[in-house]
């Protein structure tokens, strides 16, 4: 067993560099953001970036000075209910902070009943290892840090969301390419600043730990484990919660304002509007990004778990346990020059380039991707070592690494791309459902439900095959790595991701601001595109958190000391089935709380159009701050019993029930969950996108089909409306169920070990 | 361990007695409902039973005589369309059984290379066993007696169900009270046919067998479960292609009559209305009665495999090995009696005693057959003796088996009345449905799938109970035999199940026969309750396929050698995750059938309307046969995708990816599949009987939503259309899916264990 090629010293250097790169690279992004000006300028004065373009206003000899105005004035409304929206949220986050660590303090505590003696290391019995009072101290603290660090990224990619919107608007009366690089970049902003303070917290947080731990690797990356925890805790707050408030405000507003009153959408008069604008940064950025930054802390942290108790961490070699953490560092790297290909490299020209530009961004970042794994792989890892696989060491080779990794990228983008063949109206599938609203919307149903339900098959084969061929070389380790595989290029993947409430609210902007009809066309193609990309990114999301949860449960089964997991026990298969039925409670709740949360919003905008005067006329303003407060208070309220539902699972089953049936839990809450978000995602994306086919009308058959207002187009909103919380609340939030309870219990895995299993031992 | 008290003797009468009581109570019932007469007969002819009934034309004065013919000859038309329907599906049935029996023969008989030598027993090594060749043989004899015994059930049920519908609308005119026992009746005639028949056969085929194998009772009850895998396989082209036929008629009919020429349902101008009516016995009937077929021989076999590799066997306890085939026998008497509450001890005198009726056919066949588990239990079993649990012998007392059973019963009975809570809209669930169709249809099918979701928790929380209970007791013949105790009052069950078509049809045929309204609203008050227990009975044979399809898993398991089905190792796990998509697939496929086969019929509707003169005044007759020969066709036609799926997949897996894979695709299709059938099931009951809820008006709360035709209620027949291919077809079939891949896994897991697994010995 050759050592690394790449010395300890080295690594030191190169994690916290790139990690640095990627703040630095964002930082940039957002000056060359800010360059665009929100205050109004002389109709000649040009944009300082030296280039002279004409504004749309100039042709139409519109007076710019009130439309720059009037773009100001909403994104701050906009920025202001984000923010209320988040310091709320914080209030409630910050107790369930503060509770939660004290719940790890006195469970993981207890195990040893809070001695401060050393106690035997589990996988090495001649070692003396730190005592569990102080894995419960640091896993309590790592918990923090991951959850602030999660909380914080998500803050500042809303704060640039919404800093950028406005901006995009501005861009689009110079040219469609002006619009889609400010929106991208901002995308960008968020996407680094996630990866890169990421991974720049947890290499700190190791080295500090270090100081205490030592050369104990098994105690201070269980001690780590909390980090993942702590990350993915808060995407149950941003996913969950946010989900349910972009829905309950989307709904709400066109509940009244659509149909009611008949009044367009994104109409300033309709006092839900800015709410709805909101929910798309609260559900899609800060959701999203608190969803894939808890997948990667997570997967991350099960690898460095089980790399402590294999050969690296046996002998102590430094290097090859960072070989994660390297895995994301090269990625940022990667992503960056990604990035530079849809910024600098290559221009965009015309409407029709802007999809196939972020699809390129998915290709060049794995492809460069997959060089840079196999530069990682040779130099970071000796050619051979073994990795702790149940109980005994098994023998792995670099080349193997190497693949498990590339096999998670790879898989990543085949499920991004078969997302997109069913949620993109330029396919068939979208576009048989489309046609099948010429018989009403009970057909669009029947068929969207069906599509839902067939887009499954390939991700799920995509999964398998990568869980087996990562599993077979490399146990737990090698779905773990392959997570990071696929999350390698998250920078690049929420830069496109965020990319599309950018657009979105652009358009919002376009349309409140009064601006010309040919600007919102501008922002609706890149809205357009964002659509696409947003159900890639969710399938994405979905995949990972498949792999994530696994790499999880195998760090669970481990630290729980058990052997095989075998389904034909039956602790293990009631845990399976009940397991399994998870994923449909949970989605019951998560739609009921849509339905909750939306009918409050319905009733204040409501009140709101029969007590305030003048409001239809446009001569009053609507009371946007009640609404946004509205769902606010309702989405928190209203993920209470989901969230519960998801915290309290392992505590109880791991308690009353054993790690065993918690195991089958975790199995059968993840097989079955996988495959519910999938086809809720993609049932909804292809209802909103045959809604659009119709509308758009850029083909025979769908002109056949429109134009608006005719029944096919009615049954096509019937489709879209009941697509929106399945898409964006229900399915996404089920990456959450599977990711959550699993590292839950992998952190309360001692306790449940030691203490666990109450009814049976009774 | 004391002998069992009940001698073999008596064992050895007790069983085929039962049965034979079976036959001849359901002959009586036949000879009953055939006193009904269909022909006219003078206005002041009295009915032969003695009762002077005042008829309801003699009330209005209209002449009885055109009615009874017209009655008369609908059903003969109904008849013949079912008539037709069957022996076009026995063709393929035919053909289907011929090819699997030689495929059964070859893939046996392969596995020790076609000799005909005695080998050596798989579990007692000191003993020779007949040769795999004889077993391969035996398999086969016993797969054509499972299929012809099912197929024989199934035609024998839809000829009495065709025969009494037009009966039950007769009755009607004379009371409420008359019809119900008429519908009952023929209910029970199906229920007890098929109970006993089942039995009888099986009886009959281990005798004969046991004059070759003797006392090799391993390989005899080896070769029996090819009886399982009959029935099971018959079950396939009854509840899938039934399923198919009926939504397509259903549909198509629909969309054309009351869509687009805008007449009532069941109007005989319809060309499609004899196939709809049709397609319920098809559907309901039909496949109702070999899905539980299937099951009942299913876990009779499963008991039975794991039976004589346990202390019964290797003791040569006749008596106890036969304890499954006791339930049963015992079963039918308690059914008997259950019946005879209905029909004789209790009369029916208005509308609303019929539902509760029918319930205390649950309640009271329940609690009578607690009490004939408990004597057969303490009669038919030693006081303890070991039972076969993957390699050891467990040992197991009798009053822990009567618990078994007991467990599965009243499961059984709890998800049931589950299913009704969430089905029915006297209970708040439809009722808030049907109140979120006032903001239009997409929030009706929003709650509806939420309410489906919900609807799984209970059931699931009820099987994995009988499955833990029954499973820590006797392992997996504890969980077969809590099966069977689910399905011991199977004859019960399938009475009330059948009488709802039967009630269904006779509303339809006194519509068609242009009948009094107020003989129409006593067959509509006989349906309401009809549909409440078809949910009710769906609830149960997803139920029981849950346990039988375990049960079969674990004998599979045992027959194929395994130890340990480890989630942890990557063949299974990849297994679980492929086996929890395969509902998905499944579903996909049989919703895409309904909508394919539904178009055809749609186009031949379209096609009489517009080519045969004088059809929309009512002065020609429609061509039904060809719409029925449509129906036929493309439901077998349709059925061949997903009929595949289920098919292949044992074979491929097996062969390609061997037993371990196999058994976690096993798993992972059973603990997925029953949360979408349950989900799927309920969600298309409650919007179903939440149109009806808006339709008959009966409270403050359902006026507020209705009349017909209001939006509402609009909004309610979109739910109702998009949920009857989910609760008739794609749900249903997916017990089909779960047993029939268990099933055919173990009958081929002797050549899976010695040649399978090509791809991963490569």
């Amino acid at each position: 067993m050759a050592a690394a090629l790449l010395s300890d010293f080295a690594t030191e250097i190169i994690i916290p560099l790139c990690a640095v790169i990627g703040i630095l690279f964002s930082l940039i992004q957002w000056a060359l953001v800010s360059r665009v000006k929100l205050t109004p300028n002389g109709p000649s004065n040009n944009n300082k970036n030296g280039f002279s373009d004409s504004l749309i206003e100039e042709e139409e000899g519109v007076n710019e000075h009130n439309v720059v105005v009037k773009c100001a004035e909403i994104q701050n409304a906009i920025s202001e209910g984000a923010t209320s929206f988040l310091f709320t949220e914080y209030q409630y986050v910050g107790i369930f902070m503060v509770v939660f660590a004290i719940l790890i303090f006195l469970f993981l505590g207890s195990v040893e009943g809070f001695s401060t003696k050393s106690q035997q290391c589990t996988y090495n019995v001649h070692k003396k290892c730190k005592p569990a009072l102080a894995t419960a101290l640091f896993s309590t603290v790592s918990f923090l840090l991951g959850a602030i660090t999660s909380v914080l990224s998500g803050f500042l990619g809303m704060k640039i969301a919404t800093y950028a919107n406005a901006r995009t608007t501005l861009e689009a009366r110079k040219s469609v390419g002006k619009a889609f690089i400010t929106a991208f970049r901002s995308g960008a902003v968020m996407g680094f600043l996630l990866a890169a303070n990421g991974l720049l917290v947890l290499y700190i947080t190791i080295n500090l730990f270090k100081l205490y731990y030592g050369d104990d690797w098994e105690g201070l990356f269980e001690a780590i484990t909390g980090y993942g925890l702590g990350g993915s805790s808060m995407a149950l707050f941003g996913r969950v919660g946010g989900g349910i408030y972009t829905k309950a405000a989307d709904v709400g507003a066109d509940l009244v304002g659509k149909v009611e009153r008949n009044i367009p959408e994104d109409d300033p008069r309709n006092p839900a509007v800015i709410a709805d604008n909101v929910g798309d940064n609260v559900g899609d950025i800060a959701g999203m990004g608190s969803d894939l930054f808890g997948s990667y802390a997570e997967s991350s942290c099960a690898a460095l778990v089980v790399a402590s108790i294999s050969s690296f961490g046996i002998n102590h070699e430094f290097t090859a346990m960072c070989y994660p953490l390297l895995v994301s560092s090269i990625g940022i790297i990667v992503c960056l020059i990604t990035t530079l290909f849809a910024t600098d490299f290559y221009e965009i020209k015309a409407v029709k380039d802007i999809e196939p530009s972020l699809k390129n961004q998915l290709i060049i970042s794995t492809v460069l991707m997959t060089i840079g794994i196999a530069i990682v792989s040779f130099i970071a890892l000796p050619s051979s070592f073994t990795i702790f696989n149940f109980g005994v060491q098994k023998v792995v080779h670099n080349w193997q690494l190497f693949l498990c990794v590339c096999v998670g990228l790879w898989a990543g983008l085949i499920i991004g791309f078969v997302t997109e063949y069913y949620t993109s109206n330029a396919y068939s599938p979208v576009q048989d459902v489309a046609d099948s609203c010429r018989t009403g919307a009970a057909t669009n149903v029947i068929f969207g439900l069906a599509l839902g339900y067939k887009s499954v098959i390939i991700p799920i084969f995509a999964i398998a095959i990568s869980i087996f061929v990562s599993f077979s070389f490399a146990a737990m380790y090698g779905i773990a790595v392959a997570a990071l595989g696929m999350l390698s290029t998250i920078a690049t993947g929420l830069a496109i991701d965020a990319y599309g409430p950018i657009s979105d609210n652009a358009g919002g902007i376009a349309e409140m601001a009064g601006m010309s009809h040919r600007i919102r066309e501008r922002t609706d193609a890149l809205d357009a595109a964002g659509n696409t990309t947003a159900a890639i990114g969710k399938g994405f999301a979905i995949g990972s958190a498949a792999l994530v949860s696994l790499a999880l449960f195998g760090a669970f089964v481990s630290r729980a000391g058990i052997q095989v997991v075998d389904v034909l026990t039956p602790k293990v298969f009631i845990g399976l089935i009940v397991g399994a039925m998870l994923p449909y409670w949970f989605s019951a709740m998560t739609m009921k709380s849509v339905g909750s949360a939306a009918l409050k919003m319905v009733e204040e905008v409501r009140r709101q159009f029969n007590t305030i005067p003048g409001l239809m006329d446009g001569t009053t303003k609507p009371d946007y701050a009640t609404c946004v407060k509205i769902s606010t208070d309702a989405s928190i309220k209203e993920m209470i019993p989901p969230g519960a539902l998801v915290m309290l699972t392992p505590l109880i089953g791991g308690t009353f029930f054993g790690v065993e049936t918690l195991s089958g839990v975790l199995a059968g809450a993840l097989v079955s969950g996988v495959q519910v978000a999938i086809s809720a995602s993609n049932t909804g994306g292809a209802w909103d996108n045959a809604k659009k086919y119709i509308e758009a009308g850029a083909s025979e058959h769908a002109l056949t089909l429109g134009p608006k207002g005719s029944e096919p187009h009615k049954a096509a909103v019937i489709g879209d409306t009941i697509g929106d919380p399945l898409k964006d609340t229900s399915g996404p939030s089920l990456n959450i169920l599977i990711k959550l309870m699993a590292v839950e219990s992998l952190v309360f895995a001692p306790f449940f070990a030691a203490h666990g299993g109450l009814l049976f031992k009774l």
